[in-house]
């Protein structure tokens, strides 16, 4: 299949990506905003998730009815999705509504942000965040993430908090998205069956009023500490705990090394962790997984398990860690298999012109660079046994910090 | 790209079909089961499910952790799956480990079904039950079901009950496996970069001694009539309300018209029940869908919102579904957006040789016929509003289960 990258910069200082690829049935086009949670003054917790909202209820062109109208017109895959990295907004079409898709995505990036929208919206986010309580998984892993990045906001909630979002201005919102949605802060990623030139004109036309911000992002951040917190709900019926760790971020080449090692250790279908915890039946569900960030990064483990067992659990899970990384005994076999997963997940994400289309962009954000699936899979395939190794001397799952939540009290 | 369709019986009953591409960068392979929930007898409820778990537990030839690891050595994306249709075990590799994956897959459904794996293995699904009560949605789905479809295995739990499980025996689960993993009772589905002549001749050598049982399905069911049940659980902090009627079967012509239907009064995005309830912030999440079955089928329709507001929250769900039966009012252009809608989707999960595969097995079990994603596409693309309407007169919403559950009572 013969694909072709293309890249141009506006003079704007909007950056349009595309991995062109003549035989697909789809075309993909997403534009990347860096911005999210990590990039919130604490009041403002939320403001980002809130924005992603706002953007779907309508511009000086259209009515919010209009903008879902017209995607359902199209026939439009389109969603969008906030982090703590990114708010993407996104679009997968069949090839002949691709000009409409960019017109209705750039065009409700400058939305009317208007006040009893703002007001009525608000509702709609309150109650997302009152769905909290009947999901355990996000009320620990909201929690671990307050705790290891302490003062930092690579650990607000994405969703914000019932005060902050109650508290917030639609100015307050109005401020962040002037700031926060420049040109220069914005990528547009697209894949599949594209005419880029084309594509660049209408992105150029479409967004000439733009302006650049010189919008930045802060990167320091609290230094690791060893900390637990056990939070008790009589109301739930399993017992879930999580950790985080150090581990490399999203920019450093020991990331491929970092995808291995999560893989043989912590694969939630076949690992250390799996034959330890899930196949014999004493915990319901167990993984770890490596979680890269803009210039941070770590590992999260997790587990869920009868209530019971929670001690016995938890030991074990931390005894599997600690003793991959103290005796570093991977075995070639366990490399290869983890690889071997790794690059079929990657081919099959790669397959759908959207898969590609949000790698591109994502990849952009964080290095500025383009890769094929061939380069991807090359480096993955690369990484040695001796790699693993050496990443456990420099990143040995510690400091950590440990989060429970059950029915049952714990002690810390 | 150039597709071909293939299709072979084995002297055994066992069909093997496959759409063969070229161009693909994976191949699929899937062994559908034609067994389920549907087919158990009372005191069996769970042992299809149970039994999908132990075929990942060892045969003649392999351990269950030879099993796992081979299946990771290849890098296979594989899985299984299990609902009251159909047990469905497939994987997705890069093509040139196609045969591998063959060999394991046929070799897992000879298992071994030892019975102190079988006691071991009971543990892990007894935790999976006992993950229910964390889980409102399945306990919402699993008592509409029962009630709509009652003294019917369609009513079953796909998980089974505490006690049908506990008191499960090995001896039974053999009986249960010898009669519905029968060589004519399976059909093997493939797509994707595929030779077929070699892939039969694999499959005829691997199941060389599977041997039909003749094993049928039983088709009756009681007639659908009103009834309402209200579950109160004073641990949740979320109403939950979901509701079931009549609609077209798996095998009915009608069933491209109750998509298109399902679409422009339910989708969960964008519908008459999306702006009469999410949009607005009534409610968290608020749909309805179509859900064929084996010679029967239905609507359902779901919503989640706050407690206090879920009197006002049915009632308006109930009414804008009433009004659309009602007046049969549907507009040229929101069948235009629902089926532009649907033919997206169809297309984006066919790029992906894994869904094609999916598609191609479960058309095979409930039609015995293959279809091009084009034909699909034209058939769908048919569909008139006066299809629409007529389905209403058809099948009216009525009559209806509901049931309810959340922290307050509320009477009947």
């Amino acid at each position: 299949m013969p694909l072709t990258f293309k890249n141009h910069k506006l003079s704007n200082g909007l950056r349009v990506i595309a991995e062109c690829n003549d035989a697909a049935h789809t075309a993909a086009v997403g534009f990347f905003v860096k911005t999210g949670a990590r990039d919130e003054d604490a009041p403002l917790m939320g403001v980002s998730h809130f924005l992603e909202h706002m953007m779907f209820k309508g511009t000086d062109r259209r009515s919010a009815d209009d903008v879902n109208r017209e995607f359902d017109e199209i026939g439009a895959d389109y969603n969008a999705y906030t982090s703590h990295e990114q708010t993407v907004y996104y679009a997968q079409v069949l090839p002949e509504y691709l000009p409409r898709a960019v017109d209705l995505l750039g065009d409700i990036l400058r939305p009317a942000l208007r006040t009893d929208d703002f007001e009525m919206e608000k509702n709609v986010i309150l109650e997302e965040i009152g769905m909290y309580d009947d999901r355990p998984q996000w009320r620990l892993q909201d929690t671990l993430l307050e705790l290891y990045f302490p003062q930092h906001p690579l650990g607000f909630r994405v969703l914000g908090t019932n005060d902050t979002v109650k508290q917030l201005t639609a100015e307050q919102m109005r401020d962040y998205f002037s700031h926060r949605y420049s040109a220069d802060n914005i990528v547009v990623s697209a894949a599949g069956k594209i005419d880029f030139d084309a594509l660049v004109k209408d992105i150029e036309k479409l967004t000439s009023e733009w302006q650049p911000s010189g919008a930045q992002r802060r990167y320091d951040a609290p230094p690791a500490v060893d900390c637990e917190r056990s939070l008790t709900d009589k109301k739930l019926s399993r017992h879930y705990m999580a950790l985080m760790c150090p581990g490399p971020n999203a920019q450093d080449d020991r990331r491929y090394a970092a995808k291995v090692l999560a893989d043989v250790l912590g694969d939630a279908e076949g690992s250390r962790i799996y034959w330890a915890l899930v196949d014999p039946g004493e915990a319901d569900e167990a993984d770890l997984s490596f979680i890269p960030y803009d210039q941070a990064g770590g590992y999260m483990a997790y587990a869920s398990c009868d209530p019971d067992k929670a001690a016995q659990v938890e030991a074990k899970l931390l005894a599997t860690i600690d003793a991959f990384a103290r005796d570093g005994d991977v075995a070639d076999d366990e490399i290869e298999r983890a690889k071997n997963k790794l690059a079929t997940q990657v081919t099959l994400q790669s397959e759908r012109p959207g898969g590609r289309m949000r790698d591109l962009g994502t990849r952009w954000q964080y290095l500025q660079a383009y890769a094929t699936l061939e380069d991807e899979i090359e480096r993955l395939m690369a990484v040695s046994g001796d790699d693993v190794r050496q990443l456990l001397v420099e990143f040995p799952f510690s400091p950590r910090t440990i989060v429970r939540l059950g029915p049952n009290g714990i002690a810390d």
